[in-house]
């Protein structure tokens, strides 16, 4: 065995169990787990790397199911801002100032601070993700799943267009995207880090020919489609000026054949009871971004409501400017306190249902399950220990039952995660990256935040948010 | 000067304003804030003891309005149940097998906790809490605003009881407590760490004579009555059986003259708005606790109504086994959530009002606006650091505003305080307790916890709540 964490808690969340395992060991041997069970059934002398998991937890890497990790230099630029204002008068005249350079940098701050708090597998979404997956996810080690954004609007100017005038489209827009698109598939087929699905951001900024020809595209490569669903207003008004009054995007979705299996369908807080209920029928899978949507619009994603419906859900941060971080551990607690409170029903969202979204079930959202997502012998070795000992989670007990699962969601920050192995490797040991830099890279970003914040001073001062008005009081 | 933070910056928080001070030192003199303001501008020569706080922000300690921290050996013990089970089915089975040794141990594993996350006042609410003022707090060395539970309800067979059957009082019991509550001024009164307040523990647990007592006795010193109000149907009950069909909490209170500047009314959940304008008009002090009421009753406070209204409101971090932790850090952040997701409305709580809740609103709620809540020269010197170089709080910058006063809010965990200061002494320097034995503590509360636990289990498992069903599918 190479590696081994002894001694420790372990979760394997296999078979839609806790999988409990006390004084348990977890043996890797090259990028696979070879061993899970007590310690007492392994011989230590045969491991060559041992970590002491006393007072500690171990279960699965976690699963981000939806992240653009490159706008993180702009962390804090865009809060409590009216939804109208966010992306126009808050994040808008700050990203306009952000280089290339800057979208790798911010993207490196976001993938680091999150395996720090233990996920280990990125559903990652942006325009030219190949830069990120070369530039960021492979070098960090971090494991990717890679979707191009494929956006077919023409390039107008925008601030020209009413809200109702529909979009027009650039055909060979849509076409350059999906190249690139399918050419990450090619490239990264002898990479077992990374994985692709297909980005077609929405339904109203991609035509349904091209929607047509990425399913056909998805089939054949048997991927998915990794999609943006019913983002609100703006998007309402697209689809009913596109499709007649009564149309809606799941509807049209739908109609035309994409609402199945080779969905992922991400925030979806813009639908229908009913239209959930056709979704999951239709086994499309979706993802909620908790702190993100809360913050943003005001609005709690109907995460529950899926999962009520035996629907596959996951978890994703979406981006740093909105909810602030990459944390899955202060993603669990915010959905299940939403969610308590919009039923007004304390036992919504239990602590050890939290436990499966962040991890096997967004492995199965991404495609993954058979890979990762628990801690099983034969998967890939994505395992994170978590140090119980701090007084945030004392005391920690196990009979009659286990009070450190309720404490992982309701008492945890995600800062207690200690040892991140992504395929095998130990990435983070004992708090610290192995073999990354991290006090450099944090130096980098201030400095680069510094300047990209001061040049966009003129532009930001000038779109005239509520944050604006907020500084000359000195709020902020 | 004896002790200095040096080349931080610092948020004074003083007049209504962040008072945000570039490169600034905080001094102090004994128990007092000795000089604030650019590190420029002091003779670093003539200071003791030198803290660098180079990426660091400095602010007041924070405030916890309303705390409960004997139960705190019971984290994760009853947590994702229906309200109607938490008390007797959750907790209760329990907290029955915690001897008055436990209470003292929760206490310090709760106050150690909430001062690892910057909490330096406490406003402590128990029976006989002259023990923990004496075992806990004064030899911590934390603020503490000491309440003793009055309750005057009969000792009868309560599980006899149906909901709508009246309460018996027991006046000499009530006498007794508030005796014991009267002596604590005497008691305390040169001790700067420490004031008192009366603790009715709500309108439904106390006679109306006794009330009038406690009232005149607050006035004749210059204390406050810190008390329950509006927690729900329970004592709805109650009142409208006492006082007729359209009594409520706050209208007897009103109808008796107790409603106005000496009333501090905890949680207050169920009020009508109508009512709390007329608390607000009356100048009561409100406290809301996020978490758990949150988690416990899958309700929202009604902070920010309160609030909104010109209310002096603050935050409480109430008891561990419901929300978790006593960290305000996170208090801060579910609150702004809540609220944005209760009134659809994004710009609802923007993180500088966050700021005040738990910082100078608690100190005037508690009566102690003069010597705490600010960084002020003069004002007892209370003041945490909080290290703003890791990778969850970065970007730090401040042009063309201060990033940070969100990041504080909605990506902070509390774990980032490493430096805790209280009444000009050094508790906690560079992340560590400077005379207590904090692992001695975790590993007491983790050895008699599972005792506790364990005793408890036979009990537990006869009460049959709903965790008791999961612990049978092996959920928890």
């Amino acid at each position: 065995m190479d590696l081994a964490i002894v001694n420790a808690w372990i979760l394997t969340l296999a078979k839609n169990r806790l999988g409990i395992i006390k004084n348990g060991t977890i043996g890797i041997e090259g990028d696979r787990i070879g061993f899970i069970g007590s310690t007492d059934d392994i011989d230590t002398k045969k491991i060559d790397v041992i970590i002491d998991g006393k007072n500690h937890l171990v279960m699965p890497g976690l699963v981000n199911s939806h992240i653009h990790t490159s706008l993180t230099l702009l962390r804090g630029g865009a809060q409590d801002l009216p939804e109208i204002e966010w992306m126009n008068k808050g994040i808008g005249p700050l990203a306009k100032h952000l280089d290339s350079k800057d979208l790798i940098l911010g993207s490196k701050l976001g993938v680091l601070e999150a395996i720090k708090t233990g996920t280990t597998t990125f559903s990652e979404y942006t325009r030219d993700v190949a830069r990120l997956v070369e530039q960021v996810y492979l070098p960090i080690g971090a494991r990717v799943v890679a979707t191009e954004t494929i956006n077919e609007v023409a390039q107008v100017n925008k601030a020209a267009l009413k809200p109702s005038d529909l979009y027009e489209f650039d055909n060979k827009k849509g076409q350059q995207a999906l190249t690139k698109n399918d050419q990450l598939f090619e490239k990264y087929k002898n990479k077992p880090l990374v994985s692709c699905m297909y980005g077609p951001q929405a339904l109203d900024m991609v035509s349904l020919d091209t929607l047509k020809t990425i399913k056909e595209n998805a089939i054949s490569r048997n991927s998915k489609i990794h999609m943006h669903v019913a983002q609100g207003k703006r998007e309402r008004l697209q689809i009913t000026g596109r499709f007649g009054k009564d149309a809606s995007t799941v509807k049209v979705l739908d109609n035309h054949e994409l609402l199945d299996n080779y969905l992922v369908a991400v925030h979806c807080h813009d639908t229908e009871e009913q239209e959930r209920e056709l979704m999951v029928s239709k086994n499309v899978k979706m993802v909620g971004c908790p702190s993100s949507i809360s913050i943003i619009d005001g609005i709690i994603p109907p995460i529950y409501h899926y999962f009520s419906l035996g629907g596959k859900v996951g978890i994703g941060t979406d981006q740093a400017p909105g909810p602030g971080n990459h944390n899955l551990f202060r993603e669990m607690r915010t959905i299940s306190l939403l969610t308590k409170t919009q039923f007004r029903d304390p036992t919504a969202f239990p602590s050890w249902q939290m436990l499966f979204l962040i991890t096997i079930f967004g492995a199965e959202i991404l495609g993954l399950e058979k890979e990762i997502g628990t801690l099983e012998i034969g998967k890939r070795a994505d395992v994170i220990s978590f140090d119980m000992n701090n007084l945030l989670l004392t005391p920690m007990v196990s009979n009659p039952f286990h009070n450190f699962i309720p404490n992982l969601v309701h008492s945890a920050t995600g800062t207690e995660v200690d040892n991140v192995i992504i395929d095998g490797k130990l990435i983070i040991h004992q708090r610290k990256f192995t073999s990354i830099n991290e006090q450099k890279i944090i130096d980098e970003a201030n400095k680069r935040a510094e300047k990209i914040f001061a040049d966009a001073s003129d532009d930001w001062k000038a779109a005239g948010s509520q944050m604006v008005k907020d500084v000359e009081k000195g709020l902020i």
